[in-house]
């Protein structure tokens, strides 16, 4: 997890895997485009990464780091990381198992079937599908992927920020990054460490990394609220909470309202479908929770689309 | 309608309308992330342009182009021109009325006062409301906008193909592009001329420019359709026939089921939100309509997002 490895992984995409890992637009507008005061925005539409959001690039990634044993790969998620498992198991031809609590919607077990994983409901709630899911583990011997907490999956996070960099010309003034378990805003910050501020902004209801700053420690977290399917994290990733305590010097909070407001400006205004989680860099810009200086290009990461665009009307 | 004004317009653009007319994303993959056989796919994302569509530009260059009287600017449109007409007056600060039949949709209505139009109910179908709006321009001496049949229009969408090839760093091979009355391949031809093959793509249920090739001249034609609310112009403009007669070889159809699933496509795979007569460029590559030669990259614009998001579930 430091820059020589994040620059590795992305060349590795780039050489090897054009056609699944995609360069994804940065998009630059003047802040007046968005009615915020930074001097410049880009927009990172990260939303638009094979399988919906920046997680393809992690489990690919931990993927092609590990020996893949016949048994396959395994992860217990119903959202964003388990789609993301399920395309990279895929894109490499080899099997995938992911672990569902059966609240887990119809159209995502559907989704996941489609990519041609093996769906297993286990489990009313989400601790319940990943005890399964370790237990099978142990079984079958079968690669298992974490959402956040592991250096695989954080380098390939990482290479997003590289990719910012490259496109941008230069290294942008702050990065904005929603917060769930921590392995994106780690993966960022282990590329630019001191050369960019790193913010990490997480819902009010879901303040996973705020609470373990104030305790001085990961701790648990009642986590709700509209983007806790994707930022729903109960407690924020070892890894990540080493490197945001070194690299990270804000971790702001949102309120729903204003996060659901940004969802709907994207829309609206910018004609973007994205997910709530991927909303709250505009929300903190909009609701001036995170003030640029003046000058200052502000790079907002667009991380998923994961979502019913009905929800959207 | 010719390079150099083309550029001028761009020019005037960026330095004056940042904030307004944004400069889209060109979004470069291989042909293989699309499944099909180009060796480069560019996508123009103009469906996020202000208004929702391409249609931002020619309407802003054909207010900028004249003195605009105390009256204002006026249109008969229930759909994209009506949209970017109202939000270029609204930039300039002008008034705007637009002349709508009273099937449009409320929603459409009230997009178009949320953007300070007035606007006037006239007549069933559209060309009574244009008959109302061209005796109100008579009235009150308004600067009319047309949809697509004047030099300014043309004009101001031909900057969208002078961005593609700046952003592309060269003249791509080929440039798919949707055709209703004409407006934006005018201009997109105007600025390749010979240099590119630039190449019309209609729905089989409106085919205006093709009628009109086999006419020998522009001629009335019935449309409908899955796309009729962008492309169902009746006739091809006069300025969209002689331009498309020197610089456009290829004029090819797409049945509507072909249509829909490639906008289901863009969204299910690409996650962009487009409305169907953006899908028909990557239609026509994935149903093999268009083969591009060995090596070729084919530029495909993705010209509008004013649809339901629910028309995506």
């Amino acid at each position: 997890m430091n820059p020589a490895a994040i620059e590795h992984a992305a060349r590795v995409f780039r050489e090897r895997f054009p056609h699944f890992i995609r360069r994804t637009p940065l998009w630059k507008l003047p802040g007046s485009a968005l009615g915020v005061q930074a001097s410049e925005v880009w927009l990172k539409l990260e939303h638009l990464q094979a399988s919906g959001s920046f997680k393809a690039r992690g489990m690919l990634n931990r993927l092609l780091s590990n020996p893949i044993p016949a048994s396959g790969v395994i992860v217990a998620s119903g959202g964003n990381a388990g789609i993301a498992t399920a395309a990279a198991a895929r894109e490499l031809g080899v099997r995938c198992e992911v672990f569902v609590p059966t609240v887990c919607s119809p159209a995502k077990q559907a989704r996941l079937r489609e990519l041609g994983a093996q769906v297993v409901l286990a489990g009313a709630v989400y601790a319940e599908a990943l005890d399964a899911c370790l237990a099978r583990q142990r079984e079958t011997g079968a690669l298992l992927t974490h959402a956040y907490d592991q250096p695989e999956v954080v380098t390939g996070a990482g290479t997003l920020a590289c990719e910012i960099e490259e496109q941008g010309g230069r290294v942008p003034g702050s990065v904005l990054v929603s917060v769930g378990g921590g392995g994106l805003i780690a993966g960022v910050a282990a590329w630019y460490q001191d050369r960019s501020r790193v913010v990490g902004l997480e819902p009010e209801l879901a303040p996973t990394l705020h609470r373990a700053r104030q305790a001085g420690e990961p701790v648990d977290v009642a986590v709700s609220g509209i983007a806790a399917d994707s930022l729903g994290a109960r407690r924020v990733g070892a890894l990540a909470w080493d490197i945001t305590q070194r690299w990270v010097p804000q971790s702001l909070l949102l309120p729903d309202e204003a996060i659901r407001t940004a969802q709907l400006w994207l829309w609206q205004q910018l004609k973007l479908a994205a997910e709530p989680a991927a909303a709250l860099p505009l929300a903190a810009l909009q609701q001036g929770i995170y003030r640029p200086a003046a000058g200052e290009a502000v790079a907002l990461v667009i991380c998923g689309a994961n979502l019913d665009p009905a929800s959207l009307a």
